[in-house]
């Protein structure tokens, strides 16, 4: 995936992830420093509704906007950014 | 979560997730430093077998066997290490 483009598209994810991939709220997973393959697996598990409870539904309403390239990219930057901030 | 009481439950986690919680398979995430209460939200979302997709069916196994204090402590325990290792 190509970070930069990622990062492009990757404004919606910091109201609940962060600015800097570390969420603010408990519920929501931290993504810096995430597995690249980790997350776009979630993300394509997410996508095709295969990923229920805890908050799924927000993020099944969220991927299915996404592309597998959107997928690769936004994976990609996440796993880029230093892991704890 | 009681951490001591997790880290006593986590030896079968490191196959997968690493010996301080950070993976070393790109398929599997990273749990050191991750959020307590979106690990158990996780945990317990394996274990109702309501996530699916990815590698799931292997957290579905693992979590079948944990009652809600064991995912209580393996959450706090997961969430204490330092995020990137």
């Amino acid at each position: 995936g190509d970070a930069a483009a990622g990062q492009a598209k990757a404004a919606v994810c910091a109201a609940c992830h962060g600015q800097n991939g570390v969420a603010q709220i408990p519920m929501y997973p931290n993504l810096a420093g995430q597995n690249e393959a980790y997350l776009v697996s979630s993300l394509k598990a997410y996508r095709s509704k295969e990923r229920n409870g805890g908050q799924a539904a927000v993020m099944q309403g969220q991927a299915a906007a996404l592309s597998d390239e959107d997928i690769a990219n936004l994976a990609a930057y996440f796993a880029s950014l230093p892991a704890g901030g």
